[in-house]
């Protein structure tokens, strides 16, 4: 059974009908004239939605259009990016850019008006265009302002149905259940084609509502280009104490005779002489000016803003402790900064996570098992200032790869954990191994990649860390092993330690995480047979110190060994070899080659070529003796 | 609303029932003896579903246990991995494993008996252990058993609760549901309890039930260790016209009062006298050995095998062609083994997939935007011997790579092909462009990743590739660039071209794709300068030819130059310089450094500084001139 908002007595006067037709007209029209002037583009998926987009930017949109930095707005995010011409469409009719730059800018090179929007544009919280990440983000952002800035403002999101395939949205809509966020209104628009023909649903508009309600979402299906349907389902939303579902059935192309409903037209601009047609038909270029109401007056109560004084932990030298362990320390450190958050995937016990949740429940947001929600709502809490920390196996943030990827394309700030790496782990196998997290996190543009061997650089790291933009990964191991520092220490990114050496040494150890120890283990074995390791702590992975690397290379005549327990590819070796490649120095590179299994660390090592001996014979080997 | 199995007459008979509780008794038993034995493991997620799989294994799982390969045998899948004590005691109890292995093997270096299940094992099909996939990947086993052999067998996969946060399980139910895969049985083991406290829906089973309602399955409620109730549910599922949820109301640590329901118990082994104590109260080690039926005899409808003669396509040399469109070409024409099999995320007009979809609708599977599913799909696909090809943007890649890198352990033959790389695409922008595409394939365990520049070589080396073991990718480029090899010409993997060149070279330019017509327009340019360029194509990224590059390097005294559309991590530079590590070779890397926004192709080449005329240039400063 499918409920309809029907709206019997019409609320609207017929002079608002009429200003919200002209200006669905004006986003049409402007949409197709944006596309048409680009070359391509999506105007049948922007047509489709253009009547929920008027009446949302008329009437319920609480947005300071002169103001888009304030944390009064609420937020529009379309997950739906590819709509971007019916987005830039609304900026126009909104008057913050005008039609010159609509129609020479969109996907211009040098131009903000990109193919798929990005916070390029002030209006633009973060980056769309990989489908399946709005809602998720946008659970982030309603998260924020419902239980950190307690702020009556209300997230919009235009999804595609196409994009309710992506495992994310399920996992966007379980969270914004579990989480009751009242603040979060999905706009599902039902258009019923795809890229390459029928979407999966169709106009089943009832098993969409059956899917919402599931999740425990308030879900109403309307006609989609119903003016008085989508403004009455609008007012309903914000005295419901759940999320809403508005599923909108609508036509792709909408406007256009010869394109609606037709599945060829997808993300294909219209022709020009047709496009000059359809413009005609749809009235002519408009230049309305249209904004609604203004946010609601109000502060916020979370204070996402740097405060409090952090005091890092102290270790003491020799003893064993795990980074995991430090890194825990180090965030309930951080906690004492109230923009500081965490987020959980439900190994918050193995990360340490759970450490910060003691301490700081209100700051603490848990995600279960679902790694893509919890990078999203990272990207989403720094939508609203919040320095969010987000953790679990660094093997499972593989799962979140596309969206820590599009956290760099929307410059997002988010601060990123990843546990149990390499065959250290030992017994639990190599699905539980991170052997590839260091390839993935330094192929992110921007990024920073951590690897602190011992607690008193992985808390002062962490500490780091938290200050610096963009995407930022640090790497921790589950074993114990001995504090190799004085606390105090300086860890600049950037930078490493020279662990052991002289003026005078034979060969150069390059380690990080566990395989320092062994360098450091090997050293000891070499000393004996008189030959002098210097062994070099690369805790700073990206950016590498390039200077320390290439002074190590020299010291040692080009006697290089790099040791990672990672596989070969995009890791720590492969990093050195960047930092020398206009050097012409070889490098030994000692990495994980063959498939692991489980046993005890010192076996895995072993087994993988990466212990104190295996180091030792290579160094040999290298030294020439 | 809960429906529940309720057996008001019981149609076991007591002696039976006898046979199952002594069996459930004996599973748990094992299962607490050899994680104490292993001193890790998970035995409390174990015993919540030992009376599920005592029933299955004894009554309802055909399957041959001398014949693992048979093509008739039903398949189980433990989606939750972590159970493996209890699929291992399910060996044991099979008699394919002794009880002395399981003591002395399980978590063992150098045992096949591992933390997690993997194929090593005759009886897995698939390794599992990051959650969230063993049910994606039995759809895909699930499509070729029910849509290519059409065999009566059956699917079994045991599911954790906690794992149902994950959201490719739901893409995995939609998938289910949209085939109706009336082969497929997800059992969901509802112990409330996940790694670090209560799962999100704890025993709200009635909400699972609306879920996988809303899904299109037939969903049924029962107690997990009442064995007549269970008993039932899966006598019932055979003759259901759609995927069937059993969702088990279970108790963790069932069996061992001091383990039951309580939360610190996860994941920890019980200490050697507690579990001596346990195994007692559960009435001492047993030695049943239980068999169920065999499999309905049969022969599969689909014919996994290669047969069929495959007649690549033919370019002309200098036409302007697509490597995409070339692989949908080739693909085409791999399209006469019938062991080939095509998998799309609703871009197949794009990646060109569409094209076998045309000529072999039979065998193409539409998996809607769900590139994880795809992904999985694929793997199950392989386990039923076909040799299944996944194809989507190579960005849209990175939203499977927890799929491929657990391809790598399952130790899966499969195949993907990702389109639209590097800013090449032009207008688009960076959420749809495959920058770290090379990154995320080469740090696959064995994989294979190939880049034709050219039509030609594209489709030569898609009909290698199918017959390669392991993870095996091919990057494919947007725009059309001209033929530049002869048809018949031989591209082995592994291989590379010298596409321009003499035996006096001043520089080398090593590219693929799109940047090797830049190098080769750079050449031209250097050649007016007097300055004699080697340009090789660099088609096979991994492995590469370490030989020919060396060469290179050799040849120009030490003026290697790399040009990539790729960030500069993990990349072909990086693999350039990983096969030059050993030599004392300094290496220009010329890569994308900035994020890339709109704009036409070659305005973005030149803006990330790798057109040719930026080549050139560096060619020039390389060369000193």
């Amino acid at each position: 059974m499918t409920t309809t908002v029907r709206c019997e007595t019409t609320t609207l006067a017929d002079e608002e009908m009429q200003r919200l037709r002209e200006l669905a007209a004006q986003l049409r029209v402007d949409s197709v004239r944006a596309s048409t002037a680009a070359g391509s583009g999506h105007p049948s998926s922007s047509l489709s939605a253009a009547d929920l987009m008027a009446v949302l930017m008329a009437r319920h949109l609480r947005y300071d259009w002169d103001n888009p930095d304030s944390p009064l707005n609420d937020h529009l995010i379309f997950s739906k990016g590819h709509a971007s011409p019916l987005l830039y469409s609304m900026f126009k009719a909104a008057g913050v850019i005008s039609d010159e730059e609509l129609m020479n800018g969109y996907r211009r090179f040098g131009n903000w008006l990109q193919g798929h929007p990005t916070p390029a544009l002030p209006w633009v919280d973060v980056a769309t265009g990989s489908l399946g990440q709005g809602l998720p983000i946008a659970v982030g952002v309603a998260l924020a302002a419902q239980c950190l800035d307690q702020l009556p403002l209300h997230l919009w999101v235009l999804c595609g149905d196409s994009e309710m395939a992506e495992g994310s949205m399920w996992e966007a809509i379980d969270k914004a259940g579990y989480y009751r966020l009242r603040n979060l209104t999905a706009i599902v628009d039902v258009n019923r084609l795809g890229q390459r023909g029928p979407t999966e649903l169709e106009w089943d508009m009832d098993a969409y509502r059956r899917r919402f309600e599931a999740f425990d979402w308030h879900a109403v299906v309307i006609d989609g280009h119903d003016l008085h349907a989508i403004d009455e389902a609008y007012r309903q939303v914000r005295g419901i104490d759940r999320p809403t579902a508005i599923l909108a059935r609508t036509i792709k192309g909408k406007g256009l005779p010869q394109v609606e409903n037709e599945a060829s037209w997808h993300g294909k601009a219209l022709p020009p002489d047709l496009a000059e047609k359809a413009v005609a038909e749809l009235g002519g270029v408009r230049n309305l000016r249209v904004r609604g109401p203004l946010p609601e007056p109000g502060t916020p109560a979370g204070a996402a803003t740097a405060g409090g004084q952090v005091t890092l932990p102290t270790y003491k030298k020799g003893d064993k402790v795990a980074t995991r362990k430090a890194f825990g320390d180090a965030l309930v450190a951080l906690g004492a900064r109230t923009d500081v958050v965490v987020l959980d995937a439900e190994v918050g016990n193995s990360t340490h996570t759970l450490d910060f949740a003691e301490k700081y429940p209100d700051r603490f947001f848990q995600m279960f098992i679902a790694e893509q929600q919890m990078v999203a709502a990272a990207v989403g809490l720094q939508v609203r200032g919040y320095r969010p920390w987000a953790a679990t196996f660094a093997a499972f943030f593989t799962r979140a790869h596309d969206f820590i990827r599009m956290a760099a394309v929307s410059q997002a700030d988010i601060y990123l954990a990843g546990s149990h790496v390499g065959v250290e782990i030992g017994p639990d196998g190599p699905s539980q191994m991170g052997l590839e997290d260091i390839s993935m996190m330094r192929a992110i543009l921007g990024s920073t990649v951590l690897y602190p061997s011992d607690a008193v650089s992985c808390a002062a790291l962490v500490t780091q860390m938290v200050d610096r933009e963009g995407v930022n990964y640090i790497r921790t191991t589950r074993g114990s092993y001995p504090v190799l520092y004085d606390n105090g220490e300086s860890f600049p990114v950037g930078g490493s330690k020279q662990v052991r050496g002289s003026d005078s040494d034979d060969v150069a150890l390059l380690g990080a995480g566990v395989t320092l120890h062994n360098c450091l283990a090997a050293a000891d074995l070499l000393a004996d047979a008189g030959i002098r390791a210097r062994v070099l702590d690369l805790y700073s992975v990206k950016p590498i110190d390039r200077e320390a690397v290439r002074e190590a290379a020299r010291a040692t005549g080009g006697r290089v060994i790099v040791v990672e327990d990672h596989y070969p590819e995009g890791g720590l070796g492969e990093a050195v070899l960047s930092a020398l490649s206009e050097q012409a120095v070889p490098v030994t590179h000692l990495a994980v080659r063959t498939l692991p299994a489980s046993g005890n660390p010192d076996e895995l090592l072993k087994a993988a070529g990466i212990d104190a001996i295996a180091i030792a014979e290579t160094a040999r080997s290298v030294a020439g003796r």
